[in-house]
């Protein structure tokens, strides 16, 4: 099979830039600094294990060691970003921070909240110390959940080569296999239609082990009547693509059926209620409301989806809403819609699709049959 | 091949335990809160991607949610540790971890500052209004430093593993193969060769690529007088084990033969300069020197090896004395030795081995050949 790859324009990275520096100037900060790797890697292209983007109402440094200094250079002059100023670390990432700022002659300085721990804070106050630090959460995530042309081109085309590898299930799923095998031949799957790489590692959780959500795939064999739970995702030019499916070996046990046939309602009405404009926690209550009906409120161990991005989770967080701050879903946002269903001894469901928002519904972009597959 | 498997006693969970409820004693903390995963799969056993385990001068408490109830409480189950109690996450982790810690009439806890957000803290501050938050540093990853018999055992045999895929290189290295494809090569070696995974993605670096010392393999062909790079690790066992090795295809240019000497030269002295007692800095010294003295001092754009354990990149840090604290060598520590030079244009050299500290000297783990491979 060819590798999918990108026909679409580049992302457009001075848009992306330009809204770090607006939230500067909105803010009175005189600069913001940038930690995350995956913000990073979204507000320029640069890819490393570390590294700072120090962004001022103007301008933009990108602090790297000496290990990234000529890829990021390279990264920067490809992207044709002018008002990138790439910065050598010579000694510690702290000490060069310290100096930018004071070269720039900065006060307040923002941060991401999120990704700096308490130590690292402490380190720059040190190093740093006439400046006001200011925390700030999700600035830069709430840029990348809206999703530009570029990104939605890479969605569709991954979801579809996703759904592919999923079409190609009834092949490995056989009594006697150990879950180990069928998960590398997911893997070798997800290689062949073009991802980079498995977006987490796959699950194949067979028999009792499907019962919990997060199961490993281990030595145990496929065995006749096991309900069979493939969890799978790839990257594709960045961007993520997530994805279960069911199958079962022979005869469906009636119990297994019907918890099944309620994932699935909870799933479709899940899918049926995602629009521009409502909270996220809506859409889990759909799925929710679906499963309590039938008495299995307490079987569903989770949130009902997750974002879809640089990184396999990300914003909105499709949950109840008294498990936290709740997101509202917007247009061009992605996300996973995956309910699920557990009961120990019996075994577990989970079905999941990746939507993208519209101001109307949304646009289911995973298009791989949601039957049980019966093998 | 046939998978390395364990044979050692199991590890010592009880004196782990132990090790963080005399520290909460010896500080004088009511409680004390692991957050980082690593350190709770190195205390308890339990692998998850959330939990806390909360210590307190005479019990633990590991905190999850719906997700892993079950799995934590047949990890904890058989490690025999009675002295932990599950406690499960209903709604979020910061209201849970303040129930337990009020009704553990906790007034100061100890908390992990280079692994807690400032983000995270100040929902456990708004959370739980009355408790004292002390930050503390490596407190679980000091323990974790000394390795003991069973990790011994585990180090060993990954060793002799990974260097066991290290001798097929000469298979690989091909003129005309893109360096993805030997990147496939040797990871499908490290699967054969019994390990879980890759410890971190492989590097296969060719010709000019290989001045960049952390180039991901990507489609371009071997050709003659390249160098190559092939620094791939693997985790056996939960640990990891890291090594690289170098290829030239064809004849030598001289200046990358002269590159390669220096750091062989550099990777001999900085291995006979290691023992116990020593500050891990005079390694990299050694190291440093040894290039310095043939004109390579700024090519070496790292440091010279860092401590192996769960996470393939532990203390102790072994760099520049002014990069940062120093670590101190002790014995049972297991770390990489591996300095590198890069030269635009010319192309890159590291060698890495991975070797456990004893009193007088050190261990060399790893035992493929050092030589330039010549193919």
């Amino acid at each position: 099979m060819s590798a999918p790859t990108s026909d679409n324009a580049a992302p457009d990275w001075s848009g992306r830039l330009r809204g770090v520096r607006d939230y500067c100037a909105r803010q009175g900060l005189d600069a913001y600094v940038s930690s995350s790797s995956h913000n990073l890697a979204y507000l320029c292209g640069f890819n490393g294990t570390a590294g700072l983007l120090i962004t001022t109402p103007r301008e933009h440094h990108l602090v790297v060691d000496g290990r990234y200094v000529a890829v990021a250079t390279d990264v920067i002059e490809a992207a044709g970003l002018a008002e990138v100023r790439v910065e050598r670390v010579e000694r510690r990432y702290d000490a060069t921070l310290a100096a930018v700022l004071t070269r720039l002659k900065a006060a307040r300085a923002g941060f991401e909240a999120e990704h700096v721990t308490v130590a690292t804070l402490g380190m720059w106050e040190r190093a740093a110390g006439s400046i006001v630090w200011q925390p700030t959460e999700r600035v830069v995530e709430g840029q990348r959940t809206i999703k530009d042309d570029f990104e939605i081109a890479v969605f569709r085309r991954a979801a579809r080569a996703l759904s592919d590898v999923a079409r190609e299930a009834g092949a490995w799923v056989r009594a006697g296999r150990p879950e180990i095998d069928v998960a590398r031949d997911i893997d070798a799957a997800i290689e062949r239609a073009g991802f980079s790489a498995p977006a987490f590692p796959t699950i194949v959780a067979s028999g009792p082990n499907s019962a919990h959500p997060h199961a490993r795939p281990g030595p145990r064999r496929l065995a006749p009547g096991d309900l069979v739970l493939l969890d799978f995702g790839g990257i594709l030019d960045g961007y993520c693509v997530d994805l279960t499916r069911m199958a079962v070996l022979g005869q469906v046990d009636p119990r297994a059926g019907a918890l099944f046939d309620a994932v699935r309602a909870a799933q479709s009405a899940a899918i049926a209620s995602v629009r521009a404009g409502i909270a996220a926690s809506t859409v889990d209550t759909a799925a929710r409301d679906v499963l309590a009906a039938r008495g299995l409120g307490d079987a569903f161990l989770h949130g009902t989806g997750h974002g879809l991005g640089l990184e396999v989770h990300e914003s909105p967080r499709i949950s109840r809403a008294d498990s936290g701050p709740t997101d509202v879903l917007e247009a061009r946002m992605v996300c996973t819609i995956e309910p699920g269903a557990y009961l120990n001894g019996l075994g577990g469901v989970r079905l999941e699709d990746d939507v993208l928002v519209t101001a109307g519904g949304c646009e289911v972009l995973t298009d791989a049959p949601r039957d049980l597959l019966v093998v």
